[in-house]
């Protein structure tokens, strides 16, 4: 028999529909098998898709996507929509270069509305989404699923806002699993916490209700009384708690393993003509043990073996070299503070946060607070540490800009996976950090190529440089750097022949893979150690040179390589000018170093890049 | 008698704090006088200001100032603080070149805290100086100023969940005044609108608990249900309300113009040790009629006569030829929707509100759900237009990417305030899109010279271009513009001697400056209509020239003009490059005019820069 016999059948939502129970647990039990056999050989993430197995099954069963839209917050829980729309046969290329994405992508199919992969958009788009449906006179839903995680960011609360009260068919699922990425944090989660711990709260509302109805009027305080507590209880219970304080019914909380009961919650939230909100319990991992008893460790996991588990690599990193630097720079002055935006995993600083729990910060998934918490805490007089992705610092130009660079006071930006990452895919490269930073005045940016010269960059930042400084490095590991090379004191460093007419410019880790293409092409590398301002010496010693090629891990437009040529040209360079960069696009999946080689960046494809320049 | 005798004899808030009750009364009413009296003069923030006098002096009576922080959201409501703390005798100077600053500005007083001009930073950085307080041991209060129309922006709520529960020193002062620039939107106004209904609300509470101390046990039934009622109300009045859901204490409503109840509010909230929110109502435009009646003439004014109040001028703008073209443009197509955040009668969108009301969005100060609403509406199939002004759409820079961009779905941003702002300064400048933009794959962006350009531009962006269109437009009038001068249908056109070795190269309204002065000099003047992506054309109209000089009013950083300096490079150029734009750093406030001068972009520096130029 075939070990995915219903799952291999389901070609479309209408599939599911039809299944009886029994059918139904079984394809679950078929979805989970599948999600840890694929995770185990291409990696991605388990468990929360481990927890969205049912919620997804009745999902499909009750709305008619992709009539009704079904949309997936950061879309990493998407797999088994992924496998009940149709894209079981390719469910195995998951991640890989040319396969399917691990987040919703519109190009993959109808089902996938929006490319997801940041926290906390989906009740916006899907209230973008009702608002259309309801111009067009359109009966469809518009159907958001969030975790409690992206609760601790701004923009669900904007949505909410701006959506409650409105007559449209929006249905938010609260995909409740006590944790979002790291452990939650915040009042929220105390909040929910606080529902979660009385599941007589629907029993004692329906209770309430006919107690109020029959209360007897027993004198006039009594009753004066009564009638207040009986509007409060009414409002505060119907109305006022703290969702349907934004005009949102809320329906919870459910079990969210639950196929039966989840389509009796969804089909009451299709009757009612409000936005409302379906509170789902799930737990992350469920039904995998390694991944239930540590959904952390398998929120995002590499290859591993499934029958012992994932085995957490100690290998060393640009991360945990940071962590490293950190708490040794921690140690010595108290003034150094740490925060995170839902990453302290991610970012290294776990270590902090046990050594130093006083001076450790996580907002939770919230960059644009953390960002401003840090000038706060800039202004009280700490030097604060912003741990963050490249590509989440996005989230928080115009803080970095408003609170950040305007007030010019010390704080350090520890920005990680920088440059490509690999298979998450077009919503997380981190190739737009250096462009997007170009027009704000007077930050410093840092691009160590080498673990001394993070811990180096990071010695600047905290006693050398004023101001913002924000120092950006890759993910993963160190390149091989050659034994002789040292973090330098200057502001770029010139290797091999000064006084070749050709001199290639780069910075970051592409030093290490063009230190010898240099070498055997006797032409002078200079090495930007800091990017923004532009060193202008740095200029200075290619100027005379005929040939200049500029070599960088970012999208063009905006980037080093233009303001250095910019640069050149004003100061009277008569030679010629090339620029390898990854032009302007949104990099797919694959490893980074299929991504390295796709975009000619790798020590190969640059080697004959450079010698068919220098051949003329 | 000295007109201002109290107020002028204010040198620190600690003179403030020794006046007796009726001389705290005629302090209110001598800084009325002044506010009025200098705004009529110099333009400014009118209403939002008359609403804080009695809130200012309350603050400044109970807290110390500046070891106590007190940061004003916006900033803008800042003037009576601006007036208590030594900045009487400057106050004539208030958003004059080289004077005091309407908003707060740290270079001004110790006691501005921050630079502050774009909405809902106020609670996080006061957070971040609550916990520097608490890491140092100081028994100092961080104390957050900020209107309900904040609320609608998520940074706030992201700020609220981080903090509370935490122990330390800040209080949140609510502002509410039933608006925010415009009328506010949104949830939340809703339930502020509830609370103010209620001013039993705390009567009520008291009552309750007394009542519920002395409840009667009658029978098995009802006593459970008045255990539970009892813990719900508890639960719910004393620490369920919105505000406390968050982990913070709540006291109010205080009414916001009496000294002596918000000195009370405030010393009660001086002695609890976790955040307290204190809810004030005030009423903008307080002791003026012309700005009670309509506070929203009077938010930002121009110049005006005190007696007779504002005169609305309708001068033609960028903004209400967008209006019209926008309005005209929706007549027809029933698929174009418009979003504000809370901009509506800056960026024009009145008129389109009253006539397509339907497919009018204002989602309040909440520019990251406005664009990702608009992914959502486009996705439906509408073609949303997104107006804004170029300084608040830093807010929504992953959106974009994230939800825009990459999304390549159909939207229109209309970019308002783009280029120099004038008095509001360093906070409003729009020099810094251009560079922000650069590096997000797949948008284009136009920048026209003219109405007639922007109604065309408009068009296309509407029925010729992809993805996202971004249409980028100066605040006030046209300049200028030559008769003959039609929008045209290339993405850039050439004017004058088309084989002159001189190119001079811009975009938008600087077009108008520079005509005359290529005329003269017989230089061919390329005019970028498009600036994103740059036309490669125009690259090659100006390759053969021995003599570039580029153009442009934005931070050069990641500007246009390194873009096009680096593609000039690399198609083989060998002449001269000259570059006029704004060198990084942030713009002081000042008259358009005179940052024009300032920077040397107005006609009169330009003709000598570029004839220097060409003098060699």
């Amino acid at each position: 028999m075939d070990k995915y016999e219903i799952l291999s059948n389901i070609k479309s939502p209408a599939d599911v529909r039809y299944l009886s129970d029994e059918q139904t647990a079984e394809l679950c039990s078929e979805i989970r098998e599948k999600l840890i056999e694929i995770t185990a050989e291409n990696g991605g993430h388990l468990a929360s898709n481990l927890g969205t197995v049912e919620l997804t099954v009745a999902l499909h069963k009750c709305f008619d996507s992709p009539d009704d839209s079904i949309i997936w917050d950061v879309g990493h829980q998407a797999y088994t929509h992924k496998l009940l729309t149709g894209r079981f046969e390719q469910f195995d290329t998951l991640r890989k270069q040319g396969g399917i994405s691990g987040f919703t992508r519109p190009g993959e199919s109808a089902h996938d509305l929006f490319f997801s992969g940041h926290a906390g958009v989906a009740v916006s788009q899907a209230a973008g989404v009702a608002a259309a449906n309801r111009l067009k006179g359109s009966k469809n839903y518009a159907v958001a699923v969030i975790g409690d995680g992206s609760f601790a960011g701004g923009m669900v609360y904007e949505a909410l806002n701006s959506t409650g009260f409105e007559k449209c068919r929006l249905i938010v699922v609260l995909n409740d699993n006590e944790m979002s990425i790291s452990e939650n944090v915040g009042a929220l989660a105390k909040n929910l916490a606080r529902v979660r711990a009385k599941p007589e709260y629907y029993r004692f509302k329906a209770g309430t209700e006919k107690f109020l109805n029959k209360i007897p009027v027993a004198g006039k305080s009594l009753s004066r009384h009564l009638f207040k507590l009986k509007n409060a209880l009414k409002h505060i219970i119907y109305s006022g708690s703290f969702i349907e304080d934004f005009g949102f019914r809320y329906v919870g909380p459910v079990d969210g393993h639950n196929v039966e009961m989840l389509c009796n919650a969804f089909n009451s939230a299709k009757m009612i003509d409000i936005p409302v909100l379906v509170h789902i319990n799930t737990v992350k991992g469920k039904g995998y043990d390694f991944a239930e008893n540590s959904p952390e460790s398998y929120h995002g996991v590499n290859p591993f073996d499934k029958e012992k588990g994932e085995s957490g690599s100690q290998v060393k990193t640009f991360s945990s070299v940071f962590s490293e630097s950190l708490c040794s720079f921690a140690g010595k002055d108290k003034r150094i503070c740490a925060v995170t935006a839902a990453m302290s995993i991610g970012t290294g600083l776990e270590d902090f946060a046990s050594r130093f729990p006083d001076r450790f910060f996580d907002v939770g998934i919230a960059e644009e607070h953390a960002l401003t918490f840090c000038s706060g805490l800039a202004a009280g007089g700490m030097i604060p540490v912003f741990a963050v992705y490249s590509t989440f610092f996005q989230r928080c130009f115009d803080q970095l800009f408003h609170d950040g660079a305007l007030q010019n006071r010390k704080m350090v930006i520890a920005l990680d996976r920088a440059g490509f990452v690999g298979q998450d895919g077009e919503t997380h490269q981190g190739l737009y950090d250096v462009s997007m930073l170009s027009g704000i005045p007077g930050v410093t940016v840092y691009s160590p190529a080498s673990f001394d010269e993070l811990n180096h960059d990071f010695y600047n930042a905290f006693y050398k440089d004023d101001g913002v400084v924000i120092i950006r490095y890759p993910k993963g590991g160190q390149p091989s750097v050659p034994d002789a090379f040292l973090p330098s004191d200057k502001d770029y460093d010139v290797f091999g022949n000064a006084d070749s007419e050709t001199a290639v410019v780069t910075y970051g880790r592409l030093y290490t893979n063009l230190i010898d293409i240099c070498s055997d092409n006797n032409c002078k590398l200079i090495k930007l150690n800091k990017i923004k301002p532009v060193p202008s010496d740095s200029v200075n010693a290619a100027l005379k040179c005929k040939t200049v090629i500029f070599v960088e891990e970012s999208v063009k437009s905006g980037s080093v390589g233009e303001q250095f040529a910019s640069l050149l040209l004003e100061s009277g360079f008569y030679g010629r000018f090339y620029h390898k960069a990854v032009n302007d696009g949104f990099i797919e999946q694959g490893t980074v170093d299929e991504q390295f080689e796709k975009y000619g960046l790798d020590s190969e494809s640059l080697k004959k890049y450079i010698s068919e320049i220098l051949k003329g």
